[in-house]
């Protein structure tokens, strides 16, 4: 378990509402806005606020919520459409996670609005709204910078936070700190960023794509006119691949001899040779075609294209351990296993597809860790001596999470 | 112009059908039978059979016919659809294209069919269907060999066979036979090979993809009931892809902010980050949709991720030259434009994309240069010394077109 320790600095940096009430609970909150969704972190001492339950409206319209426990408190997941961003805003509203953020309760009586950290393309588009809805001046922080910050805290201060993909289960991966870098961070979120992190504070933006997460569910949504990715992801569990794509198979038209001339040809009679491809081959229109075969044709498309396009990045750049994050490969079965195979292929066995547990709050959590530290609290790696870390290299001035390895 | 040397061999190995009628016409016939397209190459003495004119209804179900120029004769270029088969059967039978190829007469007297050179997957899928209407023993030849075959001896033979794009415009690029390899071929047919070749007869099949020609295709004709591929391509000119892509100055909701912030945004407002994005952010259904923009989408869509997949291919081969083929970038203005400036864009200047005319008829060139030749034609580049060339290397037992730099 990561820590979150809390420093006595002196007391002329505390402020009031440190001893008072509701708003002590809520140090801190980050927004990551996206083209199509809306990442909130907070920090809190509490796993519920109070006033807080299971029925809770306001919950229950966000898409993910949920929580992991920090030494000295919690960190709260909370995930929204951003064309829903008014529930977004009611949430913060309702929980008054932005009572206290960034700003003394002097300046809030003064009129001065709360501050908060908000990354992502839609930090500015919104701006106005926060202001006008809540009171609240966003704080625009660099989307890239936030998501090697956050790729960074996530491997180093949370325990178990990575995974590999084998035979259709999740395994844990131990990181060793002193051999992270260099990797590479594929966020696959609306677009696709591909980034080379060398340190803390030292990473290129290499490569990305258009084609990410938001293509993929447009494109399912107007195939099958599903309401979410997530129905994307579960119509394609019943998904039969054979029934939409093209394989050598089909092309030769004799399983039997495909099996017998496999090495000569170079291409099992399994291999997938074209995605969609027996529209074409079988006439079909989309009234033919069922809305589970079409979801999984997509997903696998994108997985595979996307792996792919890491993989070569990985060989151009040397090297061997690629983790993915993003909304798109969260409870996504289907991308995490052809990710994992995928990248074994392209990569020509040289590289290793690893995935982040909090795989779509990965920018949101390096812009939280990005504000001042003035309340005394740092997250920490539980590993470290939190006394001595703190006394040597801490100041009010320092951001919530430092880079002390 | 190319030459198509006529060597007169001794007797006992001229044929007798080179003396008499029609079938002396059409010594050489090849086919690449693709999972969409078959792609039909043929030698003749002259432009046209006899008996054949434009209002030929044979003629007219090809979905495209051309014939270029050689010394002694024409290479004639046609296309069929896949599933259409019957078609491309009745084509040939009409114009006896198969009566002469790769057997003598005498055998054919004895019952003992012709035999055609036919690469590709289909060659085995239909050789049964070629034996039994008409009378054809298929000779596979390996799909791989006869792109790396055929794109050489295009980019070698025929002269002004590659272009740039640029500005709109096609621009034929002169290829200096010394200094031509190594370089990459990509051929987008229905699926994408990449090949990387770094002289004759010495290729490696470095990479490809399963979304190529037939999923743009495919999606294509779900998304707009089109009914070929050429439809979509006709689509595309008339598409806005402002209205369905997602662009920076949309997800930052401020055109002017954008263009100020550009620099530090790492982004400019008209950058494209999401194919199909708008309809998330703006909850499109396909009814919402014009068939135009989808068009326009998938078409740029496939063109820059092809792109970016060969570039980065080509910066782990150090290979500066990328040269396109595949009936993908037939006619497909929209494709060469992408290609062009998303190669430039993705190899970061290392690397220039050109294509070649005889974009879909790579393998099928490839496969007929393969035949033995038993005919005394050799088809050769113009700038070499014909005479001292065929009398020094020539024998009955050459392939059609030798590599004889």
């Amino acid at each position: 378990m990561a820590e979150i320790s809390e420093h006595h600095v002196p007391e002329e940096n505390n402020t009031k509402s440190e001893r008072t009430g509701i708003q002590e609970d809520v140090p801190y909150l980050a927004l990551d806005i996206g083209g199509s969704l809306i990442k909130l972190v907070y920090f809190s001492r509490h796993e519920q606020s109070p006033g807080e339950d299971e029925d809770n409206t306001d919950m229950m319209k966000a898409l993910e919520h949920r929580s992991h426990p920090v030494h000295g408190g919690w960190l709260h997941f909370v995930k929204f459409e951003t064309r829903e961003i008014n529930q977004c805003l009611d949430f913060i509203k309702f929980k008054q996670l932005h009572c206290q953020v960034g700003t003394d309760p002097e300046n809030k009586q003064k009129g001065i609005a709360a501050n908060v950290k908000v990354t992502g393309a839609g930090a500015h588009k919104f701006a106005d709204l926060f202001m006008e809805k809540i009171d609240v001046m966003v704080e625009k922080e660099d989307e890239m910078d936030c998501l090697a910050i956050g790729a960074n805290f996530l491997l180093k201060v949370i325990q178990n936070e990575a995974f590999t993909f084998v035979e259709g289960k999740k395994e844990s991966v131990a990181i060793d700190k002193n051999d992270l870098f260099p990797y590479l961070y594929v966020n696959i979120g609306s677009g696709v960023v591909i980034l080379k992190i060398e340190g803390d504070g030292n990473y290129e933006a290499v490569d990305g794509t258009r084609i990410g997460g938001i293509t993929c569910w447009g494109l399912g949504r107007l195939l099958t006119k599903c309401k979410s990715f997530n129905e994307i992801i579960e119509l394609s569990k019943r998904g039969n691949i054979k029934r939409i794509d093209l394989f050598v198979e089909d092309t030769f038209g004799d399983r039997e001899y495909v099996e017998k001339h496999a090495q000569k040809l170079n291409a099992p009679p399994n291999m997938n040779i074209g995605s969609f491809g027996k529209t074409i081959s079988e006439n079909k229109t989309l009234e033919d075609c069922n809305v589970e075969d079409l979801s999984l044709s997509l997903l696998q498309m994108f997985s595979l294209n996307i792996a792919q396009i890491a993989s070569l990045n990985a060989r151009i750049y040397g090297i061997k351990r690629i983790f993915f994050g993003g909304s798109f490969i969260k409870d996504n079965t289907c991308a995490l296993e052809i990710l994992s195979s995928s990248v074994h292929y392209h990569s020509k066995g040289t590289a290793k597809a690893m995935f982040l547990r909090h795989e779509g709050f990965v920018g949101a959590l390096g812009a939280l860790t990005r504000y001042e530290n003035k309340h005394g609290i740092v997250i920490m790696d539980e590993s470290q001596d939190v006394e001595t870390s703190l006394k040597s290299t801490f100041s009010s001035h320092d951001p919530l999470w430092n880079f002390r390895d």
